[in-house]
């Protein structure tokens, strides 16, 4: 099973979207889109941010996933309806309501997900508009168009599937450029598959596939109040799978969708992979490559195509990891650096002029590892957050 | 008692320093400085950086100050002497045993601090080379030269004295423009006192002092390798002064010096407050102040002049603290923004502009309180550490 990017969500059987201009975005871009399951099954599963301040979107549509079906997400960028009070919650719900009533569908079957600014109030007669519009658009072809209306600052938008050799099929679409965060990357995420799956076993294959996929990006440390992965399962294929075929298949896309996501996050000029091996214990390796792929001082050198090891160092000298500061070796780009307590090969061995850097840290205290990917800190990440409001 | 800016270490009676020119520096400038007690008494007490990467310095500096004696501290900008291995703790100890020797002292009774770049081996040659230079140059008038020579990215040395009415004074000097970090913000500091204050009673003061002051700035949440705090007494003054009102006094100095720190750090474009009161604990205010200060993006929207709420509400939603999201405030230089759940009063009657700024966050859940003071994130600090090696 590989991986194809640019095949949309409606790749999967049974399955209609649109991407449509509501008007939210001043751009006068798509920014409303709608994801249909045309079942025969409407079996769901969901993840949201672990944020203590949770979108109005986030409420309704956790409200909505807890029963494991789900007929439909409408999804809008141009406002995020987050921290909007008892009236954001209201907006959110009569998202829900409208598409229901428009699609005859249950209201509880129907997830709602914004991205955009914090702390404003969506103009919902734009929003109600751009509802009646996306569903008369609905298409089988409407994929591509949907996972364009979600980008908010994406350069390009992101999709992903794999077709397994039993005649089912797992697409993804996904938004999210700033604010990439663990326990949960931030971002919007709808998945598609119509392979014949319970939602018990989505649910489960779901968190397994996130574990390393979304919980290994972290662009800038931060975590959003609207991140939600919602992923619906038709049965149209009328073949049930095969539980760890079909997890490969769920990872294959998650990962694909978090690289593309680090590959495009605000202002990135590299992608980086911070790999931490002979690790004591996965959480030891993952606590070391986040504490790496957390420092600003060490993305700034990246940016500046500089491979500071110092700065490795001393982000992992934070860490409560096991290991001997005298037995890490530290690598940029396969050249190793950093070896037995002293400098090795000279920095300007090393080149970090292509896209990708891979940082590799050995800790020699056990055989577990982790892996953190991350982006440079750049002027463009810079102008996008302090000279936009999102 | 209040602070004088500008009065140098050297101002408490009996101590000695120089700052000269080694040619550690590429600039040219100042970067080595020597700090002398001339007694009667001897008593020293210090405070070093969590790391478990210490620099060599540090290590040396470590075993010297562990019995509470100390006469002479050696410092040097232009290299870190870090991660150098074996080489590295055999040069710092040779720097300390050079100025033992040089002014008829014990070499257990000399600190060295180092500042730069991380993973270089420092040019011994041109180090001796200066420490002669500084030994003849010490003077009752160097502080001013010594406070210039430690300076790194600095744009300006950093010193702060309370005179007592008793008869005593307490004096500090700082550099330490970016790595700025808790438990114990990054950065070199030398501190200077006449009063008579036996060492577990200064350990004491300058454990509190440091409370209020080191603890609360973190410019960029990174933790260098090469922090530390040294503290000089000589009981010159002949006063033995009473243990609050020479902490309060200290406590001035530290505070001082810290927020010369922040206000000087790399890029800075505005000083920040992030003051958390109505907490249940101290912790839990000091966990929600840090999480704001430590956002990318909310640092991002303050270079901005952009009073982004929603981004500090973000970071205080990935905190364990106890409050209600419902119960919480927001305000922005004395403008509530966020308010029972719910935004309250508009963004545009913010103004950033000026240089402080003054986020306060209520929690409602309790009577303590607690302050983290931190900078904007510019395009000055991505230049400083993309594009120069330090």
């Amino acid at each position: 099973m590989t991986v194809q990017l640019n095949q949309p969500i409606t790749t999967p059987q049974g399955f209609r979207a649109a991407g449509v201009i509501a008007g939210l975005k001043k751009s006068g871009k798509k920014d409303l889109a709608l994801v249909v399951n045309d079942g025969p099954r409407f079996d769901a599963a969901a993840l949201f941010t672990s944020n203590r301040f949770p979108a109005a979107p986030v409420q309704v549509s956790r409200v909505a996933a807890a029963d494991g079906r789900l007929r439909a997400v409408i999804l809008n960028s141009g406002g995020a309806n987050a921290c909007t009070g008892a009236q954001g919650v209201s907006d959110a719900q009569a998202m829900a309501e409208q598409v229901a009533g428009l699609i005859g569908a249950d209201v509880k079957d129907v997830a709602v997900c914004s991205t955009g600014l914090i702390g404003e109030l969506l103009p919902m007669t734009m929003v109600a508009a751009g509802i009646e519009l996306a569903t008369a658009a609905l298409s089988s072809d409407g994929g591509a168009e949907a996972a364009e209306a979600i980008m908010t600052t994406d350069t390009v938008s992101k999709q992903a599937t794999v077709v397994s050799d039993h005649g089912w099929v797992v697409s993804g679409m996904a938004k999210g450029a700033g604010m990439l965060a663990p326990a949960l990357a931030t971002m919007l995420v709808v998945i598609t598959t119509d392979a014949e799956v319970a939602p018990d076993q989505l649910q489960a294959s779901l968190a397994k596939a996130a574990r390393v996929s979304f919980d290994r990006a972290d662009s800038d440390g931060c975590m959003s109040t609207n991140d939600s992965v919602i992923f619906l399962a038709n049965g149209a294929s009328e073949v049930a799978p095969d539980f760890d075929e079909f997890t490969q298949a769920l990872e294959q896309v998650c990962v694909s969708l978090a690289q593309q996501l680090i590959g495009d996050a605000e202002g990135a000029e590299h992608a980086i992979t911070v790999r931490v091996s002979g690790a004591h214990s996965e959480d030891d390796a993952q606590e070391v490559a986040r504490s790496i792929a957390r420092s600003n001082l060490f993305k700034c050198a990246i940016a500046g195509n500089d491979p500071n090891w110092g700065r490795v160092l001393a982000s992992m000298g934070t860490t409560a990891a096991r290991f001997d500061p005298d037995q890490v070796d530290v690598s940029f780009n396969g050249v190793r650096l950093f070896h037995a307590g002293a400098p090795d090969r000279a920095r300007r061995d090393v080149d970090l002029r292509p896209f990708e850097v891979l940082v590799d840290i050995g800790l020699n205290a056990g055989d577990c590892q982790g892996t953190i990917w991350t982006n440079d800190l750049t002027h463009g990440y810079v102008s996008e957050n302090a000279d936009y409001s999102s």
